[in-house]
């Protein structure tokens, strides 16, 4: 008999981003796959005592998804983990990835994703609204796609006006890319475009930075930040001794 | 003294999706503000006993914004309900509008977005993983906006090669819309590329339907459908006796 593989968003850092629905799932594991940060967020969040910790390192995906399908197929309970929403930038594609490449067996698996609060959603909510309007989520590491492809994806967001979100914005690996891309947004967006970096939001060492796209550097980002890049209908609201709100109007004229 | 303005997102449907920090939020109503449909949710998902429910149309978004700013500037704590996460098309953008248009005061106020899982984090869910790779968020709807716009960032998002989520893609007051937004994505996309039609997900009457564009036709969404438009590298797993997985590959040639 078979088990349940269960894929789960913990949500973005803070613990009460955790939905209902992956705390049930945390309860119910007997195996907790995943980045060591996550399975020790797990763990906090209430994983049954009993679940076996499988950490791997992020660059092994597809081994740690081929891993929780085996213990599935074998009638465990494994739980893969990411931060924020397994569906964006998670585990929840490498998973699927493994099982096209695997077993046929494995199509039959009681497989859920759980979805969840992903980086976006929370950088906006502690800035006011900023994604009043449409939106793009675009990771910018180069490891699984050409620059070529990200630049290009860049340049036709800011030319559609979406606000855009840049995951994953710069690691030791890639310390530039940033950078290039603020000038490929720079082409095509006007100088006074609000760009905000904010890292770590709702963990302990939260820090918000706002500054013009014409003074945006990437030396101001790290893996643990979240890039947001606002567009023509997005307005700050200044509060005398608070820091401002960010929003973008749901009106185009 | 003033009070604290929530402004709450539920999660797209089901109770399970519901976070922490947004039940702890009802649990501290003196006020719900909403549509009917999402203060009954509240109600049902946790809410004060004693707060006051205040119904309003949807039509009426930035009324709703100013009356919870106002009980808010009286000391009380009024919560402002949306489905999925407020700042996705839901109330948050209204009520920063309101600050910004309101007197000087409201800018001094305690105001609280609480994120959620949006619809189409519980749609990919739903189907596997199409997000994995890059994707956009757009609404159809042309209230706000003209339709030119829309179909313009509707052209660039496919040129990108994002994936594409639509939101509010018909209504009774715009029957063919999503006709005339399929015809824009033909221009660009192949025939073949996977459309799927994710009604009420999470709910009791739960229904999806996969097609390929050139058959996607308009009459199989209503309000409360989310269309989902995969890309190049959007794939699919055929299960005997079950229905297929769907996700999108990491890697880009």
């Amino acid at each position: 008999m078979s088990g349940v593989l269960f894929i789960v968003g913990l949500g973005p850092g803070a613990p009460g981003h955790i939905t209902d629905d992956a705390r049930v799932a945390l309860s119910q594991a007997s195996d907790l796959l995943g980045y060591g940060l996550y399975v020790a967020r797990a763990r906090a969040l209430g994983a049954s005592p009993k679940a076996v910790s499988h950490e791997t390192d992020n660059r092994e995906e597809l081994d740690r998804a081929r891993h929780a399908l085996d213990l599935a197929a074998q009638g465990r309970c494994p739980v893969v983990v990411s931060g924020g929403d397994a569906g964006v930038f998670g585990m929840a594609s490498a998973v699927f990835e493994a099982v096209a490449q695997g077993p046929f067996s494995w199509r039959g698996l009681d497989i859920r994703v759980i979805p969840g609060v992903t980086a976006v959603l929370a950088v906006s909510a502690r800035l006011g609204a900023p994604l009043g309007g449409d939106f793009c989520v675009i990771s910018l590491s180069d490891n699984l796609k050409p620059w070529e492809v990200v630049a290009r994806r860049l340049s036709l967001a800011a030319q559609a006006g979406l606000v855009i979100a840049l995951y994953n914005p710069r690691s030791l690996a890639r310390p530039d890319q940033l950078d290039k891309a603020f000038d490929v947004l720079r082409d095509v967006l006007p100088a006074e475009t609000p760009v905000i970096f904010a890292r770590a939001i709702g963990r302990e060492n939260e820090h918000v930075l706002g500054v013009p796209l014409s003074e945006a550097r990437g030396e101001a980002a790290d893996m643990s930040t979240l890039v947001l890049v606002g567009c023509a209908q997005t307005r700050q609201i200044e509060r005398p001794g608070l820091s401002p709100w960010l929003y973008t109007l749901r009106r185009i004229p």
